[in-house]
């Protein structure tokens, strides 16, 4: 199995759909998959957006399965593979490098708070070696509203320097630009900097990053990458301000239930709205605010139904 | 099988010990359990000071089942199996009703933030339907500083409420006397309620509380079980003070290495050491510090040795 090429462009975090009794229902998740390649974009499956840590690892393993049997191409797929458990993390990290993933993205070790750069490299580290996979491909997951463990520059630099062939990127969901602008100017070679939303996609791109890895391209995503392939033509700023306003819609509810909401009414398939315990999908009053939020800005999923 | 007693009194999140290859140490941990046992402490198995969130379902299953088949009396059991994934909790919470433990104590799914109280209650629900053992003794973890996911009284009154055999207690680790107090003097009808640390099991006492749950009993445990034992007595404040000096002194240090540290010291055993990344075991000075603090206290742990 030859190296995976670096990533680059827009990836999304694809949601996950669930059956009435709350399992994974690997058939939805492949034709949802199907339609975001041919949309260009790239499957970070089981990222937050995708309800991943609400998901065993077995779970996942069995999922990444039943998508390359059902023909998506795994060096498209960038599945998360960072756990709470190292025995879980090193589980399915060696999972997704055996199927020939293009990359992981890689939540720290999450529970634990307070840990030590030294603690983090370690966990890392281990992953890396008992993985023991030249092919493995990883890619940071810096999440600190979420995860509350950040990962810091010093740490990043450490195992880029350390393992400069298999630690080859970064997705920063800071949600603060000053953050990602720091690593950009880090002079990191060829380090794979991904904006953790489209909102910094722009700024991004002419900063020298990579692309992004958003929870909107799951129901944006042509308009996504359009931008992402016409980042130096003179519409670019106006395409930023067209997708800040679809995001903007979608930010303004709980994101994972709107996300579902919005696939369930395009795709005309109701069954997307159902997630997992913590998550709520949405309630009446929010379903018909999105509904329409949505149709005033005469939004569209094209080609969705016909993936169904 | 008969439905187990609600616990009361001095329990302890177990240390978990470690092979050179990082891999559960089960042989050591039934030792350190029978020693527990043996000082009137139960088993918290797969706490937070356990590093259980560094431990996969299938690792905390073999876990305990070796502890049981070591001759672990499971009614003596309270191991941890909430988990981030629902399935994961589903499965570790039915494998320990089936194996007869006296309860289950269960952290909320703790990867999402900002989640609603009716999806902690769906989840518990869900949790609680899906495992569908009338002997299952649910005691709710509320540990806001670390999992950043609180529980409040209004999902715990609506838990008790809807499920008054199954969901049974509560361990508050929130820091906060005021709202173990606010529990105490909510009225719930023979809801056991355990403080998150010896520092305040006297106050738990004195206000109807029912014992501790504490980090420090896996190195203090006597001296713990004896202020639960004569709360009443004239000597209470006093040993409640004795109690504070050995806990302060671990507190100083990042309690679960200095914990693994003092089983290493006072049982002779340099194994114990080793902690799972993203942990990082005390380093020099800190194991010189630790050692020489615990000395100027003349501090003992008797009959560990033996026990080993």
């Amino acid at each position: 199995m030859s190296a995976p090429d670096k990533f680059s462009g827009v990836l999304t975090p694809v949601i996950t759909p669930f059956t009435d009794d709350l399992a994974p229902d690997a058939e939805r998740l492949i034709r949802q998959c199907k339609w975001m390649l041919s949309q260009n974009v790239g499957l970070a499956v089981f990222g937050t957006n995708s309800e991943a840590n609400s998901l065993s690892t077995d779970e996942k393993i069995e999922l990444m399965d039943r998508l390359i049997e059902g023909g998506i191409d795994p060096k498209r797929m960038m599945p998360g593979t960072g756990c709470c458990a190292l025995s879980d993390s090193v589980k399915l990290t060696a999972h997704a490098a055996k199927l020939g993933c293009g990359g992981t993205l890689m939540l720290p070790p999450f529970y634990y708070k307070g840990v030590s750069d030294d603690g983090l490299y370690a966990s890392y580290s281990e992953i890396i070696q008992k993985v023991g996979d030249a092919n493995l491909r990883i890619y940071l997951y810096h999440i600190p509203p979420i995860s509350n463990v950040p990962l810091s520059l010093g740490l990043i630099e450490r195992l880029i320097k350390d393992y400069p062939d298999t630690v080859v990127g970064i997705k920063d969901s800071s949600g603060e630009w000053s953050n990602t602008k720091a690593m950009l100017d880090a002079g990191w070679d060829d380090f794979r900097i991904f904006a953790g939303a489209e909102s910094f996609l722009l700024d991004n791109m002419r900063n020298g990053g990579s692309g992004c890895i958003s929870a909107t391209a799951n129901v944006n995503p042509a308009a996504i990458h359009n931008l992402y392939a016409n980042w130096q033509s003179d519409e670019a700023d106006e395409l930023q301000a067209g997708l800040d306003v679809v995001r903007n819609i979608f930010q303004a509810y709980p994101m994972i239930p709107a996300l579902k909401a919005a696939a369930a009414i395009y795709g005309d398939d109701p069954d997307w709205c159902r997630v997992r315990p913590p998550l709520m999908a949405l309630d009446e009053a929010q379903m018909a605010g999105l509904t329409q939020d949505l149709k005033a800005i005469d939004f569209a999923m094209p080609g969705l139904k016909d993936a169904a």
